[in-house]
C-alpha cells in the first residue's frame, strides 16, 4: 500500500480523487487538507466507505506530508507552485492537477499573471496523457503536471491526426459541464443562472488552455499552430464535448488520418472510436471520439470525456499507476 | 379581429403558437387540428385562458379553413406542401412553419427526399426574417415561408457581416434545446437519454438547414458560400446558441463589420447586441448576439434565440403582424 | 399610467416584477433600487423592451419614491419593515413581497428573530390571495402583505376544503424550484450542488411559512390547526408542487368538499382544477390543483404554481390591479 | 468465476447490472438477451471494458442459459414469471428484478392484473433487503425476489422504527428520478415533458408498490398497516427520496426509535444516518436516511437511494454476493 495525500480535498477534483482512491487496492489516503481543520472528511463526503471514518482534515503543512509517497495537489493555479516550493524534496511524488507545471516560465506571466516560484522545476515536471506519451513517465519522475480538462479532450484525438495532416486552421468549439469551473461560490454558477441556459465565455484568444494546447501540439507533432478556442458553459454537472474543425483537408488525407488513428488507439483501454456522447463517458476514465469529413475540405473531430475523471482526477490516478507500477487501470473504470 | 387556424396544434411549435396567439389583441383562433378530433384543446393546454374552453380539435379538412384569414402550418416537412396544394386559393394567408416553401424545387429532392407537390408556388412564397427583409412582405403576399430555427439564429448576425467581409471559411457550431427536434416520441429524446449528456448530430454536410442558410446568404448578399454546420443536442427545453467562425478576416474588416451591424440593428425592437446567453432570450422573440475577434485572423459571432419563438412561432406571428398591418410586436415580447 | 417603483430589483422576484410590469398597459416603472447605483437596469435584464434603456438603478432613498403611486418591496424579510417605517405616509401604496406584514407581532420574534419596527401598521396591512379574499382590498388600503409562495400553493385549494371537512392531521409535503430561495450566492445553491439531487430542508416544525399558513387557516376558516410542513429543494428554476394529506376524512365528506371547491372556483381566471403539473403553470399566474381520495380515510390535494409569479410577483400585480381598478388579469397570463 | 446471464439487457436496470457486473471480480457475464439479436452488446454500452467486445445479444432461449450459475431477470412485470416457468430447474439461481415473485398469488390478480404462471414457486422465492433479512438467504435458495425501488427506500428506515412505535397513520411521499419508470418510449417521458416540471402520479391507493410495502411491514414487524403512498416524477436521471410521516408519535417513542435504529445499522456498510441528499447516494449502493420530530406528534423520516443501484441492480448483486459467498460489497461501492 502506498501512502497518499490530497491538498485541496473540498473542491470537485479533490472530492473525485478521494472517491476514486477509496476504491484503489494499492493506495491509502492518510492526509486531506482543508480549511475545516479537524472536521471528519466523511462528513462532507458521506459516500466514502466507513474505513475513512477517522480521517480528519488537516492544515496545509509540510509536516503532515513527510511520510507520504504521493501527494496530489487539487489546488487552484497560482497555489500549487507555492506548495511545491515548500514540500519538494526529490523523494516523494507530486501530482499537480492545476496548471502550474504544464507550461514554460514565460507563459505564467503572460497567461496566468503570476511569477513562478520555482521555474527551475518546470523542466523536471512531466506532462502526461498516458495514451500519447506514457513512456515519458520514467521511474525517477517526481513531478507530474496533470493535463487540463479541455486539452485532454482535444489532444487525444488531435495529436495523431496532426501527425498525418496539416490543416490551414484549427478551430475548437468546446462545451463543458459546470464542475469544470471548480466549486466557485459566485453568482455565475448559481443553479438558476446556469440551468436552462448556455453561454460562450473567454471568447477570442483568451482562455488559459490555449497555450497548453498549442505547446503540446508543437512538442508532440513539431507543428507550430495557432488555434481558435471557444469554451461554452453547459447545464450539466460533468462532461466535456469538443468539436474540432480542421480546414483545408483533402478527403485522401482525411482517410489516411483515420486509418492511422484507428491503428494507434486500437488497444487502448480507455479510448474508443465510437459515436461520442457525454452520457457514455461520465463516471469513467474513457475518451470517446470520432472523425468526420464534410465532403469538401473540412475534417471534423468530436471528442468527449468526463472532465473530473479523464480530465482531472482519473488521469492523475492513471499517471500515478504508471509511475508506481500498478496496473494502469487500477481504481479506474 | 382576424380569424386564425393552426394545422398541427399538438407539436411544440403549434402549442407555442396557440399560447402566443391567445395573448394577441387582434386575432382569434377558431380552428386547431389534431388527430384527437373533438377533444377540447384546453385539455392539452391548460395554460390557455378560459375563453378557449369551447375550442375543440378538428380534422385537417379544407372545409374548416374556408372562412379563416390566416392559417399557420405547424406541420412537419413533406406535409405542409400537400396541405397547401389542397387549401391554397389566393385569398387566405398561409404561414408555413415547416421547410416546404423555403428552398428551390431541386433542393427538396436532394436534401428532403421528396417531390414538391406545387413547385409553381415556391416563387410566390416569401421567406422573411423581418429585421432583414420585412419590406418583402407586400400586401398581396399569400404564402410566407417562415425561417428555420438554426438559420434564424445564424442569418440575423451573419447577413450584415457578410455585406462587409469576405471570409475564407464559415464554420457554424450550433447548440439547440430539445424542443428543436419537435415532439418526437423516440428513444433518443427520452429524458434519461438527453439529460446530463450532449452530442453532435448530422455531422459533415448533412443537416437540412445547410441549403437554407446557403441559399439566403446568396440571395441577400450575393455571395456564393459553402458553410460547415454542426448542430448539437443540449439538455435544455428551449433555446439555440450558434457560434460562428469566419476565418481570414483582418482586424480592420472586423471593426468595419461591427460598426455596420451596430448601425443596422440600432432601432430593432427584438435585436440586441449584448453578451448572448440563452436565459435572456427564452420566452421572448429576441435575438441577442455579439461579435468578437481572436486578434489574429478569425472573427467569432455568438448568437442566441428561443427556437420556439424567434426561431418558429414568434417570428411567424411577427410576419403575420407585418402582413396584416398590426404593430409588429403585438402579442410578442 | 400609474407610476411604480421596485425596491430590490436584482433578486429573482424583483426581476420578475420588472419583466411583468414592462408588459402592463397601465404602469410605468420609474424607479428600481440596487447597490449598482447608476448602472442601466437593462444591462442586467436585456429582455426588457428598449423603452427602458434610460432607467438606471438608484439608492434606496425616500426622495426617489415620493412621487410614485405604488412601491413594490422585493426585499428580504427584516428589511421591508424598516423601509416601510421610512416611506409610509398613508398616501402611496406599498406592496410588500416579503413576510414582514403577513403575521402578528409576536410571530416576528418567535419565527423571524427580529423586533418589528412598526407593529402598529400590521393591522392595516391586507394579506390577499385574490381568489379567496379579494374583497378585503378596499380603496383605502395602503399596505398589501403579498402572500408567500408555499402558502399560496397550499391555501388556494385548502381553504375551501377546510370549510367543509375537519381533518385529524394536515401534512404538507412541498417541493420548490431553486428560485424560491432567492438569489443567494451560497454553496448550497451552486448548480452542481442542486442539479441531479434533491433534499428536504427545515424538517420538523421549523419553516417560517408554518405560522403564515396556520394564521390564515384560522382567520379564514375559524379552525385552529397545527400543520406538519416539509419543503424540498428541486432542481428546476421555478415552480412549486404541494402535496397535502388530510387524514380522517370520510368519502362522503371528500365528495362534498370537491363539489364545493369546484363551484367556488368555477369562474376564476387563474385557477383550474386539472391534473397538476408544474410545466403547465410556469410563466403564468395560474394555480392548478386537484383533489383525490385514497379509498380509506385520507384526502390528498396536489397543487402547483409558479413560485415567482402566482407565488410572488404575479400575485403582487394582481393585488395592485384590484386596488387600482385595473382589469384583474392585466399584465398577467 | 461464476457464470452470469442477464435477460433484458437493454433497459436501465439491465444496463446498470451489466455495468456493475463488469467490475465484479468473481463474475463473468456470458449471456445478455435483447431483441437486437447478434448485435455486439458493447455497441449499446460503449462504457464496457474491451474484454466484452465479443459478447453479442441473444434471444431469450433456455438453451443459452443452461450452463449459467445465475440469471438476472431485468424484465418487466408479467414477463419474469413466464421466463421462470420455462427455465427454473432447481439448480441455477434466478434473481428477479421485477415484481413477479415479491407478492402473494392474489396480489397479482388484484394489483398487476395477471394470473401467475407458477404460483407454487412464490413461497420458495426469498425477498431480501440484506440489511434487514440477509439471513433468509440460505445456501439452497434458488429464487431471489429483488425488492422494488420505492419499497427499498421506505423499508430500510421504516422497519426498525415500526418495531418500536405504532403510528396512527403512515404517509409516504416519494419522489423518483425518471429512470425509475424504465426505458419507456412514451410522450410522458420525453425530455421536454419532464424537464423543468414535476408531477404526482398514481395518486390515491393505486401504485403497485403499496401491497409490497404493506406485505413486508406485516411480515417483518407483525403490524397490519395500511399506508398512504404518493409517488412523484422528478427531472433527474436517478435517485429516490422518500419522506415518510408517522402520526401520533410521542417524543419519548421517537427517541427510543432513534436509539434503536442507530444501534441496528451502526455497522452496515451501505447505510448511513446522515442528512439525506440524492447527490450523495447516486452511483452507490448506499441508503442514507435520518429521523426527525415535529415537536408535537409527528415523526418524519427522509430516506434516499439510487433507484438503479440499491433500488434494483446493486441490491441484486448484493443478494447474489450473499448467496454465492462473495464479500457482500464486492463489485459495489
Amino acid at each position: 500500500m502506498i501512502k497518499a495525500g490530497i491538498v485541496g480535498g473540498t473542491g470537485y477534483s479533490g472530492k473525485e480523487l478521494l472517491r476514486l482512491l477509496s476504491f484503489h487496492s494499492g493506495v491509502e489516503v492518510l492526509y486531506v487538507s482543508s480549511r475545516d481543520k479537524d472536521k471528519p472528511v466523511i462528513d462532507d463526503y458521506p459516500f466514502l466507505p466507513k474505513k475513512y471514518s477517522n480521517l480528519r482534515y488537516k492544515d496545509v503543512d509540510k509536516k503532515y506530508m513527510e511520510n507520504l509517497d504521493v501527494i496530489f495537489l487539487a489546488t487552484p493555479s497560482d497555489t500549487s507552485h507555492k506548495i511545491v516550493k515548500d514540500i519538494y524534496d526529490g523523494n516523494k511524488v507530486i501530482i499537480d492537477i492545476s496548471a502550474d507545471f504544464r507550461l514554460e516560465n514565460n507563459d505564467y506571466k503572460r497567461w496566468y499573471k503570476f511569477d513562478h516560484f520555482i521555474p527551475e522545476l518546470l523542466d523536471k515536471a512531466v506532462y502526461c496523457i498516458p495514451e500519447i506519451n506514457r513512456t515519458d513517465i520514467k521511474k525517477d519522475v517526481k513531478i507530474i503536471a496533470n493535463p487540463g480538462c479541455y486539452p485532454t479532450s482535444v489532444l487525444i484525438p488531435l495529436i495523431p491526426v496532426l501527425e498525418k495532416v496539416d490543416p490551414e486552421t484549427i478551430i475548437i468549439d468546446s462545451k463543458s459541464g459546470v464542475s469544470g469551473a471548480g466549486k466557485k461560490v459566485a453568482e455565475d454558477y448559481l443553479f438558476c443562472e446556469v440551468n436552462e441556459s448556455l453561454k460562450a465565455y473567454s471568447i477570442g484568444r483568451k482562455h488559459r488552455h490555449i497555450p497548453e494546447i498549442e505547446r503540446y501540439i508543437k512538442l508532440w507533432t513539431g507543428k507550430n499552430k495557432k488555434i481558435v478556442f471557444t469554451p461554452h458553459l453547459i447545464p450539466i454537472n460533468r462532461g466535456i464535448i469538443s468539436t474540432i474543425y480542421l480546414t483545408g483537408i483533402s478527403e485522401t488525407d482525411y482517410k489516411i488520418a483515420c486509418e492511422y488513428v484507428y491503428e494507434k488507439y486500437r488497444d487502448e483501454l480507455f479510448i474508443k472510436i465510437v459515436e461520442p456522447q457525454i452520457k457514455n463517458v461520465i463516471y469513467t476514465n474513457h475518451c470517446h471520439f470520432n472523425l468526420y469529413y464534410d465532403g469538401i475540405s473540412t475534417m471534423i473531430i468530436v471528442s468527449v470525456i468526463d472532465n473530473l475523471i479523464k480530465g482531472a482526477s482519473g488521469q492523475a490516478i492513471q499517471n500515478m499507476n504508471i509511475l508506481f507500477g500498478f496496473d494502469e487501470k487500477e481504481g479506474l473504470c
